[in-house]
């Protein structure tokens, strides 16, 4: 269900599912003969979202499908021919054209599996290949990744404030962007750590269980709310959650009550009820009571109503009796930081003699948005539990000695030595080599448990939500000593 | 280009693009014999997104092109049939599942033309038509209007922020909900006023200008900053716009200056360059004077850097020279509210004896989240030059008088008389009947025009950013008295 989720959304092709100036930079380097120089690009965040210790990386399957059904169609083509610059001539030449039509796919990309926990700076992706093609990756793989590792995120962080035990429902759709845009919110949820969605072609597509209760105007179709709940029964004995609040809420949980007696006579149980409206921690202690006391003690009690982790965190606290979290807009947009700010930034580019690398990097005025050069990787050292301790960025060219020591690229005095027999993991995993895929793609359910077991492996500190402990992440030192020459080379001195 | 713009992208079938209860329901009031029931909803929101004073009606075109294509396929119907309860047994009998295999779709939708200008608690679509099917549209409409009603406000808002003359760029495919996320934001960015975008897809199945600089990389894969601007002159003479900030923004400009004098050497004008860091007031301003020093008065500066409606108008107040907004992540998330909150809502059901309608009402805490009953028009009355005075809610069922009393729903104090002679037009235009499209739709430039003349054609005060005034939308006076007479019948009395 995991691997061809696009191919069988869309029309064949999606090639031009990219950014103009891909497609501009892909004509100059080949008119300049620059084609084929072989590149590395890395796509990664510079801070984790909503203020937060960690995300969880995600994307990768989506990602995989898009490169391995990229192709330029005769309708893309033509379309590209069309385009006309200012003076009235066309902006790309068919020789150009017939060059993106025959153009074999012959990268490397190394990623981190989805549900890795990811830290600010550090490679989820690592594209090397041809500079035309790995650039023209760009904008898909940003889209892809940025979006699946944002909601991944903030589903891990609502399921860190629901507690291991309680259900979460993802029933976004209706407030996402677009119909793609609900389904690849429903499959990061779930990947993050949700338990299913309202949403029935994710269920179709990705095998995500499918929940559902009913809408206010089920209730308001009936003459009264017993009718309503009464006919909603008997087309789902066994599955019915009430939804309470259409007039009054604790008159509609005495209504359900009422119900569930018929339907206990008849062997069945009420499976739930759904606040939708109102102060949810009164509301929902005020119907655990009633329901309790009518003998109704296993029947769960769902709540909704733009639902977020602080919220969740704040109702628990507030002793508020609610098992099941429906999630919607808060999640499917991740409200609160509604974009992931993912780069995707050249660290190396080989010599025009073949001699070696140049590695690259874009400065800024902020030290913290300079890129990192160098063909990265990220080695996770693990404590004597096997949890992760520090994260080390190195650069993989030949020849390039390790110094175990990490230093924090913000503030070069924070140093922390490793000691060499120190267990660790290196997290980009080879994914394609020379345009083939060489990684089996885990299912979907397969990505979820390893998510949550990242994330359960990181200390409580990190995955707090207010003012979290930062995870050390640093550059080896013989990379963060070659940055700082490079920056210093590239900087323009000027006197003030 | 505007009415396939799905059915192109997407397989065959999307009916499972939908909440799982709403195919819940549809086995209830199949069950129930309640599906022909004739019912009527309405798709609104309750407040314009932004904290502003109106919104920009979208995403007709894409609902009307999903409508069309509404059917289940065998695919479909397999997945529905294997769907398990918690005890094990079918969730749907195959009985049902061959009713929604034959089930025509027989509604009336009528809808406001997209680019209208539309305010809290005016249905922007109303639905007629049998209870079932009616229902079933829900997600899909609400998925759709609310996404591109939202993106095509905040365009307007940044038009307004930039000016008429202005040129805006549309640049946030890497921060969109994924492929579909960005293209349905391209569109609805265009519709709400924007220029152009760099979504090439977008400029495909759209026919949107599509426009592009280069990248940071673009900069770094050569020597140097001259060596990069020349080779991209060479690829586009007259349509280079240089990125100058990837070192060193100032001195950027000037290598970009040196390559602007080889190129009107050759009969060529440098088009613009592009910032995309730092003061973008001190940095436009800086880089306009060394232009228009060197006689480059004509180049235009582009800048982008998480640009929205607040930033673009502060710069403006600094006397920034930014002639070319790039627009990214603010405009296709809509960032400061990432969702818009439209509901859809039962307000109509024919009586079981089909003697009359009964209207239907869905109570809240907070009277203003009341829904309206009734089968709503919303009539826009017009000033003596045309302009948009005050719109009236009025239910449309037979034989009832119209009182010209507007009433404003959330205090009823406010009443506005207007006089019988007063012009005025009906919002809501038929879309389908009986099934059967009965309106052409418009161009997307069409529906583009349309929503620069309806917000150009409101009070500054309407549209100004910070606490805009409120336009008048009242209840027609014999609707807001039946609406009264109902929440009083429905709300339980209880002593406090």
């Amino acid at each position: 269900m995991n691997a061809a989720p696009l191919s069988g959304l869309y029309a064949p092709s999606l090639a031009l599912v990219t950014d103009l100036y891909q497609l501009t930079m892909a004509y100059g380097y080949w008119q300049q003969g620059l084609q084929d120089r072989e590149a590395v690009f890395h796509l990664y965040f510079r801070k984790a979202p909503f203020q937060g210790g960690y995300a969880v990386a995600a994307g990768l399957a989506l990602a995989v499908d898009w490169v391995e059904n990229l192709q330029f169609s005769d309708d893309d083509l033509a379309y590209l021919g069309s385009l006309r610059g200012s003076k009235g001539g066309a902006m790309f030449p068919p020789e150009f054209l017939r060059y993106l039509r025959e153009m074999k796919f012959t990268c490397d990309i190394d990623a981190m599996p989805e549900g890795t926990v990811v830290f600010g700076n550090e490679p989820i992706m690592r594209v090397r290949g041809p500079l035309l093609q790995a650039q023209l990756l760009e904008t898909a793989l940003l889209t892809l990744i940025n979006f699946q590792t944002l909601v991944a995120t903030k589903a891990a962080r609502i399921r860190e404030a629901a507690g291991p035990t309680d259900q979460i429902l993802e029933f976004g759709l209706r407030r996402a962007q677009g119909f793609d845009g609900g389904l690849g919110a429903s499959r990061a949820a779930y990947l993050g750590g949700g338990d299913a969605t309202s949403n029935v072609l994710a269920g179709q597509r990705y095998g995500i269980p499918v929940r559902g209760t009913h809408a206010h105007s089920w209730v308001m179709a009936f003459e009264s709310e017993v009718q309503a709940f009464s006919a909603y029964a008997q087309a789902f004995p066994d599955d019915s959650v009430f939804l309470v609040d259409t007039y009054d809420t604790l008159e509609g949980v005495r209504q359900a009550i009422h119900v569930a007696r018929d339907m206990r006579a008849k062997g069945h149980e009420l499976a739930g009820i759904r606040l939708d409206s109102g102060d949810l921690a009164y509301l929902s202690r005020e119907a655990r009571a009633v329901l309790d006391e009518a003998g109704f003690t296993e029947t769960r009690i769902v709540a909704s109503n733009d639902l977020e982790e602080n919220l969740i965190t704040s109702l628990k606290q507030q002793g508020a009796r609610i098992d099941t979290w429906g999630v919607g807009t808060q999640l499917v947009t991740a409200y609160n930081q509604a974009a992931l700010g993912g780069v995707y930034k050249l660290a190396a580019l080989r010599k025009a003699d073949d001699s070696g690398w140049d590695f690259t990097i874009k400065l800024s005025e902020q030290v913290a948005k300079t890129s990192i050069p160098g063909i990265l990787q990220v080695r996770r050292f693990l404590n004597e539990h096997g949890k992760a301790r520090a994260d080390m960025l190195y650069n993989t060219a030949e020849d390039l000695p390790i110094h175990l020591i990490l230093i924090d690229p913000a503030d070069s005095t924070r140093r922390l030595p490793i000691r060499p027999e120190t267990q660790y993991r290196e997290l980009l995993e080879p994914v394609f080599r020379r345009g083939q895929r060489v990684l089996d793609l885990p299912t979907l359910a397969e990505s979820r448990a390893l998510a949550q077991r990242e994330v359960q492996a990181l200390d409580p500190s990190v995955r707090r939500f207010l003012n979290p402990h930062t995870f050390p992440v640093g550059l080896e030192m013989g990379l963060y000593e070659y940055r700082t020459r490079l920056i210093l080379e590239k900087r323009p001195v000027r006197p003030a």
